[in-house]
């Protein structure tokens, strides 16, 4: 099969492999049909992720078809429509009980594209299918969930839940780009008084708003925590979402929060922040930091089904599977390209896949 | 009356001044019964806090009878023997309604011996009085209750509340000081399967054992990290509570802890930190920080009352009120003296106060 | 003044009272800008609610101005715009300061119109005025604030509050009155998934719609369990709030939940009802029971200065204070006039009463 | 292999059976070490649980050790010692992913000795043994554990964690049989201020007060109810726990509980009670039912492997296993016994079963 190869830092290719076969009773071998490229695939690129070894086949996030399951596996079978999502778990250690499978001891976790072959792929073999696949609700496309993989329980769980969002809230977000933005969309969901969008970017702060934030604010730091004041009266937001992955931006999210205020960092950091406990320490307020579980992919495909949550904006780009290069490149350019997230979409089966399609830009 | 004034870094008297007299009519007028010193108490002398102004007198602990109130208190009269808590509340303001009285916008919060004079004194003015004090159960010795008035609920809510220490739970304690010490005792009350006690000093871990710790360790960062994976199958404490105020500790902390773990501050810092989010991002820890509001005081009341609970063993220390310039001394000097709390005791009503008693050392 | 007085069963007059007086150094006195009518006046009325006598002043719910204030208030002035709530609180006593102002022991609680005179009169006294009342924020009418009195936070706290609805949940709310459909408005917050409205008039489940109930029902108990099973996978709904007061709804809750269900019962029960523990002992269900408190009208009052929940709807009919008589008959005939709620509105100051003017109908 | 067989109702007989053997991939085969005896299997023998078919093997409490796996088991293996649980969990099932697992929906739940064949034999099925088994720490003995199997966390879940227990809170339980005390011991790690067994039983009171209860009362429920108030001030329990099963101890615990308390129930109940709305619907209280899941088994396994906990009171009786069938009738006439639970041994590998051995009555 065809798959998109990881070579080393700055190497990638859509090569030729093997296909991937049953290895384990609770494996299943999925049919890719729409898969998606993350920012993360962007930093192993870089080298920033050293444990991902060359010829690696990258990806974490995929709608699919399953072809073939182990002897151990139950609960889904050839034919099943699925999401795949980024977060594998093995349902057994302790973690896993604890619904938190991103801490996943038994050899789950995030594993596709970093410490097995992942989702930029013909087909992939997906371990303990029975604990890490959802069915896909009968008359949704591949479009509306393929989002559930990764950018949106992240940004609900990492973002929204940790920092408990109620109604009446004002929320600042600081970061507008996929992360950022499906923060917004999801912490809709609890009715804040004000969401309010923090970037460098007038671009990405435009998005904010078509994503429900309802203040937005291309500036220093000062002048946000000044704006944020003026909405409260003068106490400051009920909850900061980093949502960037740098020091200022943590410690900005640390000024922006009331007492009593609720941090939730979702951003992935390569160096340490500044925490003023001399200013904190008597300010009641709670940091959380964490990585997906994915334990509320029910919940959010639930409130796709029924409507209640739209997802397909983020789609901004989509190109064939074989395009997956020249995609790569356009997620790659967001700065010029606007690309939110590519969706890669495979032949329809039977059709032979055409290397030669253009990437298609724009909704 | 006499009372402990402070007049400015370095210098403190037993000073005669006025009698205290209502204000307003939400005021109580109070004769302290018994009162302690706080090791804040200690910090204002060196001058840390420079809010309290030459003159003020100090302290926020005490014990004593309502002798006079205001036309507008309703549940408190004369003769009613009362804690009185180093944190009053306005009960009125938003930070009132949801229980942070230590947050109070009211003219409320930490103000004894700070913004207003203090309870190391014959006789206090109470501001709020019907939301900040607390009757004293009878039967209950002054002794029993007094360290109600900061330390316990401190340890209590901003320690253990708020890390969430559960049944089965392994608590790493970092200082074994007073604010530790009762962090041991209230953590006690969730029945974790070890306390684990981390002090610089022999003495303070020695105590700690009497007051519940079971694994103590006196050594580096290094070790202490080693010896709570050894305890907790290489994952770590579910909870650390930084009982000291200094980075190192809090940054210890954060390296004691398991994935998913929870990091209290209780400290009060002078100084930043450093956060390692490059290590922390991905852990799904939580961090707390917080002034005691004094919520719990009546939960802790009952269980002093039923017997549940025992403070006494932080009353080391004993002197007449009088004597408040030498139990100072006692105090400010714990290394040597290895004084925990020491108990100002006012003379029997009637009898005249005698300044030459001498403080008595030793429980 | 006039003021609308309870004779006894079936007896009410708009008859000429003394004054209201300052009584506590707590109180105060406001004008009535606007009240109405719950139904818990026409139980009264009926004589279902003995403890209060004859020569009361009825209401419950209204928006004013302060004109005097006792001694010991401190939070509110003349001249300030306030809602008064069906709800006082001491501010002191055990429930108050754990936010269950409806279980006030010390003097609050639901009064007005019950133990003392009510809010359907030219003016009123309210105790406890520095915790009781609520300022309305600028740029608000009486009539986006006034249901906040009562009906709006009774609905969020004791039914949406109480059994915790979450975003993607199916919320079944028996009853299409006035309650149910403040729950309906109030479970939108939270996103659920569907929220089903029954009920045996087809007038309020076009109403339930209006307020955006997604599926509505007008037929017996199994009937409406089928239709949510169909919605839930066979499994019924995650959350069944009671909004009538009759043995028979509260039973059709319990048959409406799923698994793990979350029951909340927020109709006023004139009789005991059955509980099928045979059934529901295996079934993991949590039922909850309450009287408002009113805690939440901080949080709700921002959410409609905020633009993001509107209560108007609830204004059918309009009034003047003067017309209370007759407003009585349009909302005791709520079946022919299809009212939800009355505002009596007070002639502005400076303008005489005009008793001879009509009831409005109609929005 | 020799078996506890139910031959319909009032019949049961110490059979020769067929071994078991792995039926699907996720089995294993475990040799029974120690079982016991539950309330739950006289039901079945008097007819009470008619999904129970003749044939079947009884018993859903043992720990035994593994001596074969499926293909699919990954996480233990031959040799390994276990606690074989009343409850099993397909692990992928919503209500497992909610940690849910007596609501299984994937084949688990509570099926030994119930659905399929239990555990008072030689040897067992044990389906799901990846999500459904638990390993024994190194050093404690079969009896340590044996009552994790159903009895505490039966318990603790649905009596002591669904009804939030406090520390200082007054915690009512009604019944003093085997799972009241279990309920007594776990409701003991949160350090209540008061624990108060009612029972009818002298005997079973003296029990309740040797596991913690420190207020006992044989009385009708209006005794019942003026002793609980007379030490909470009035008010009533905090929490009561039913641990009987009939409608009259349910209804005694919604009397029994204050405004704003919690009531879970644990009982089996043959038949519905009368809910007093017309009392509770103003008290804001929580009624909650459930089927343990046995979540927190691995909490109740560390603490009891760190010494918190002692689950040992319970072996009151032991017999070898070949004796079932005369420990049946030691338990099941417990008024004469004063049995809690019976241990039944097997004989150590490689020993004969010798079936003339004697139950041993008393510790």
């Amino acid at each position: 099969m065809r798959a998109l190869v990881y070579h080393g830092p700055g190497q990638r290719a859509w090569d030729v492999v093997p296909d991937p076969a049953i290895d384990r009773p609770t494996d299943a071998i999925v049919r890719i049909d729409s898969s998606t490229i993350c920012g993360t695939d962007l930093h192993i690129l870089k080298g920033d992720v050293p444990e991902v070894r060359p010829g690696t086949v990258l990806g974490h996030e995929a709608v699919g078809t399953v072809v073939e399951v182990g002897s151990g596996v139950g609960t889904v079978k050839p034919g099943d429509r699925v999401l795949v999502s980024c977060i594998t778990s093995c349902g057994r250690c302790r973690f896993c009980k604890e619904r938190r499978y991103g801490l996943c001891m038994g050899g789950g976790g995030w594993i596709f594209g970093h410490l097995i072959d992942g989702l930029q792929a013909e087909y992939a073999r997906v371990p303990f299918a029975d604990t890490s696949v959802y069915k896909v609700p009968e008359g949704l496309s591949d479009e509306q969930v393929l989002f559930l993989a990764d950018i949106l329980p992240t940004a609900y769980e990492v973002g929204v839940l940790n920092s408990r969002v109620e109604p009446g809230d004002t929320v600042a977000i600081v970061g507008a780009g996929p992360i950022g933005l499906a923060a917004i969309l999801t912490a809709k969901l609890y009715t804040p008084a004000h969401i309010v969008a923090i970037d460098l970017d007038d671009g990405r702060l435009e998005r904010a708003r078509e994503f429900g934030a309802d203040v937005t604010i291309n500036n220093g730091s000062e002048a946000a925590v000044t704006l944020v004041q003026q909405l409260t009266d003068g106490l400051g937001a009920d909850v900061a979402i980093e949502a960037v992955g740098v020091a200022e931006t943590f410690e900005l999210c640390t000024e922006l929060v009331q007492p009593g205020g609720r941090i939730a960092n979702v951003g992935v950091h390569g160096h340490s922040a500044t925490l003023h406990l001399e200013k904190l320490w008597i300010r009641d307020v709670t940091i959380t930091t964490g990585l997906v579980d994915t334990f509320t992919t029910p919940q959010l495909l639930r409130l796709i089904a029924e409507g209640r949550l739209d997802a397909t904006p983020f789609a901004t780009h989509r190109a064939p599977l074989a395009e997956t290069m020249a995609a790569y490149d356009v997620f790659g350019d967001a700065a010029r390209t606007h690309a939110l997230k590519v969706v890669l979409e495979a032949a329809p089966v039977g059709e032979e896949l055409m290397e030669s399609e253009e990437v298609t830009v724009g909704v």
